[in-house]
């Protein structure tokens, strides 16, 4: 059985790693560096950041992700969900974890009035495009970023 | 000249005009609809929004965009900015407000210490593809969305 919670301080360490254990994460992420500790108190502050763990019955956690909740004024005020950073341990995959996560991610955003869940995946990673189109996403927006900074 | 500021409450009716003004907007916006007041209180509440507009010297409104700064653990704790929801008044449109309500975003941004900044536009809208690759953004991510309600 998996079940999820909001992270704790302790946790961050675990989730950092999951972060860290990705082909694009593995270039970006820094384990130890201190924004990360800063970044976690800011998203404990707010209420409408949620950092969800999925933890084993042996208190094994096994993915992350991160919520946000977004009040806006389009179709006539509706709040909308976002997910981010989405990621099961690389011994777990191919499991379903990272299904059920995304099922009680859409239930706990009913739950909050939300109108629309929304998402941006990398172009290059198709196993998660067909993952969230099996979830009933559908790839309708470009998602487009842009950098801020001169590094990375 | 244009000029940006926050949005008041007495703004509200010519943001909502903008919105529904839209050739996506205008089937699932409705002017009027309470909902609208109720969102722009969470977001004036929330210190990671912000609902701008853009200004003539004369007071009139002729454009309007939202932010949403997020804290996340990636990208070693890196905060986001979001744009969603940018707006030109029809008859202002061509004249490169856009332009300057975006560049004022991307500095301001820049001034809360954001890493990337990120938005979904919708794959129909070819002229914002274009207009935002412009303006430095890369559309290199698939924008999923999912509804969560059976109604639009």
């Amino acid at each position: 059985m998996i079940r999820m919670r909001d992270a704790m301080a302790a946790d961050l360490g675990a989730i950092v790693a999951m972060l860290a254990d990705d082909r694009l994460g593995r270039t970006r992420e820094h384990p130890g560096d201190p924004g990360y500790a800063a970044a976690f108190a800011a998203i404990e502050a707010d209420p409408n950041q949620r950092l969800i763990v999925a933890e084993t019955d042996d208190a094994e956690l096994v993915g992350c992700m991160q919520l946000t909740f977004i009040p806006g004024l389009s179709y006539r005020g509706a709040w909308r969900a976002q997910v981010e950073g989405v990621r099961v341990v690389a011994a777990r995959r191919g499991r379903g974890i990272g299904g059920q996560m995304m099922r009680w991610a859409i239930e706990e955003s009913r739950r909050r009035n939300c109108h629309t869940m929304q998402l941006a995946t990398n172009k290059s990673r198709h196993d998660a495009h067909r993952f969230y189109e099996r979830l009933g996403f559908i790839a309708s927006h470009e998602g487009m970023k842009r950098a801020l900074r001169d590094e990375t």
